[in-house]
This record gives structure tokens, sequence and C-alpha cells, in this order.
């Protein structure tokens, strides 16, 4: 079954709050999760029903089996190997960012054009010149990427990518790839993600001045 | 009116293909803003409904006037001022994604509270002391911050910026923030986005053997 993006979303903040609690706190109301995060108790039960075994009791849910109910539902212990496309910044900051790792995504390796980067290694991933791509792709079986080239290289690179094996862009720049149908595409969607959160009743009214 | 999540980021996507668009294109059909995405048409001219005067025509979309009325709808002119917390790689490559000022993000100032890092400039923004965040939200009237602290100090910052004036916090780290209800918290949930893209059928039927 296809769980909406949205509650897929959810379902991972969820379980970032059970992965906080408290060794000793065994149940969790779904009215506890709900005011975490700001939204209705009904939504939070709405999006448990997607779970097998949540582990549902009287006095609220199970802390361990709704965790790993979320995990066996969102694949978190299935493995996913993927490719960093450009060292920089975002590149860079996508891999140090540990909890990848803990929910199923795990960096093989990354790859820029800038000689300067190139043998180099972030947080113990080599950074590869990206003409090594297609080799590396089939070798290691890996067919995601994740884009994060300057803006002005994304068309481009996104085109190498998938002439070099790659069948799913993870695309974290500002720009909508024109790649073949049979690549697929996600756009990491940044700007859109501020406007959504300022375009909310609340900040529009605070910023009416501005 | 309060415009879905879902179509402020298919909008804002709209909007980069529209950008990209050479000069000579005058006109845009929705059914290739549509092809470019991989969704499709109908999605495309539901959207676009929510628009005033998205300048459509005979052979499809006046693109200079589609892209002016996203704009306008979203507030992409509305300059909004925020506060980076935290100057490792995420909020200084955030720092560096230039295209957030085209849409109305203005970055301010940074803060951190590695002595290495404070008085240092960061794409022009300087990095300041931590402690120094409520008394220049407060000069500078900002009241959106966000969030890319490591995520062990992830609750403590926050709660130190709630006490400081922020208002609003765009939380990039993998951790539940628990703030004040006056607080509202954006979470900007990469784990979450992966998960969205690895969870479609697509990439799991690929992945079984791994």
């Amino acid at each position: 079954m296809n769980i909406p993006d949205k509650v897929v979303n959810r379902l991972t903040l969820y379980h970032f709050i059970l992965d906080d609690l408290r060794e000793d706190e065994l149940y969790i109301s779904s009215s506890r999760i709900a005011k975490f995060l700001d939204i209705d108790n009904s939504q939070v039960r709405k999006d448990l029903k997607y779970l097998d075994n949540p582990g549902k009791c009287r006095v609220g849910y199970n802390a361990k089996e709704l965790k790993k109910a979320i995990e066996v539902k969102l694949g978190f212990k299935k493995t996913r190997d993927v490719f960093i496309v450009g060292a920089g910044n975002l590149g860079s900051a996508l891999a140090k960012y540990d909890s990848f790792k803990d929910y199923g995504m795990n960096i093989l390796a990354m790859f820029d054009n800038d000689e300067r980067k190139i043998g180099t290694t972030i947080n113990g991933k080599e950074v590869f010149n990206i003409q090594k791509v297609g080799n590396l792709a089939q070798r290691l079986n890996v067919d995601i990427a994740i884009l994060t080239v300057p803006k002005e290289y994304a068309k481009a690179v996104a085109n190498y990518l998938a002439g070099s094996g790659i069948k799913y862009i993870w695309n974290f720049t500002p720009c909508i790839l024109d790649v073949p149908d049979n690549i697929k595409v996600w756009n990491e969607n940044l700007v859109g993600s501020f406007l959504q959160f300022t375009n909310r009743d609340e900040v529009e009214d605070n910023n009416n001045d501005n």
C-alpha cells in the first residue's frame, strides 16, 4: 500500500519523538505525540492506522512497539546506497548528517569536478572525480544520486547522471531537471518549504509592515 | 485564502521552470509544465486556479504574467529577514544558497557558540556569538530563525531562541523541539523526504534484493 507523502513525513517525526523518549517512558498516548507537533490528536491516530502492530493498549501505545512498527512500515532497516554529486557546502552538510544512516540511507561516495576536492574525504566518504560516476554506480550497484551542484550546472550534471546508470535523483538544486522519462526526480524544494512556512497566516500577519 | 502546502510547493517549482525559459518563449502550456515535472496536466491547471491574473490565453499562459502571478500570490517580493542559528556545514550551505534571496528570504546574520567561527563571515553574513541573538533580534526586528545546530543541542538552543524573541523556527535538525505554544516550528524533515522518495513503489521494487 502506498502511504501518502504527508503521512510518511509525520510518521518520521513521530519516530524522532519516540527515539527521544526516556528509557522509563514505556507508553505514549497519541495526544502526547500530537502536542509535541502541535497537530490534532485525530490526525495522529489516523496516521498510526497505517501501521501493522503499533502496540496499542489501554494506556496508549507501547513506545518500543510503535517505534518498531514505524521502522518496518517505512523501511528504515532496508539500506539504500546513494551517491552525493557535488561536494560543496550542501553536499558536505548532507554527508555529515549522520541521522540519515539511522534511517537507511547509506552514502557510499561523493563526486565533484573540482581537483582540490577530488581525493579528499568528508565524514569518511571519499570524493571522486565526477567522471567515475558511471563506473562506480555499476560496480557498487548504486542508482540513487543526491544532486547538490550549483544551480548553473544542475541540468548538465543531471543528464550526465542519467547516462551513467543513475535512475533516481534527489534534487537539492533550485532548478527543474530535464531528464529522460525513465529517470525519477524528487525535488527537495527548500524555497517552497520556506514559502509554505511563511505563507501561513500567522507569519503573514506578523510581517505586514515589512 | 490559505493555499495548501503541496500547492505552494508546486507553484514554486512552476516558477523555477518559468524562470528558466528562454527570452523568446512568450507562452507556455499547462501540459508543458506538467511534462517537466512528470505530473498530470489537470493538476497543474487546478493549481494555477489559485492565482489571480495568471495570464491565460488561447495558446497557453503568458509566461511573464504567470510568473508574476505566482510571485504575488506566494509573496516572493515580501522580504522576510531571518537568522541562521548554527554556522556549521548546513548553516553555511543555506547561507550560500543565493536562490533564497530571490524568493524573499533575507539572511541577516548567523550565530554560533564556537569561538573560531564567531566574527567570521559566510557569504557576506557575519557570525555572531549566540548570546547576542536576543539583542539583535530586537534591534533588527527579526523573529524567524533557521535552526541548523547539531541534534544534541537542538532542544536547548530552541528554548533559548524562544526566550530571545524568536517566534518562528525553521527546524533542520532531526529532533522534535519542545518549545512554548506561542513559538511556531516548521520541521524540515530531510529524513522524511528521503523516505517519501524511496517509499515510492518504483524505488522499493528496485531495492528488493538489498
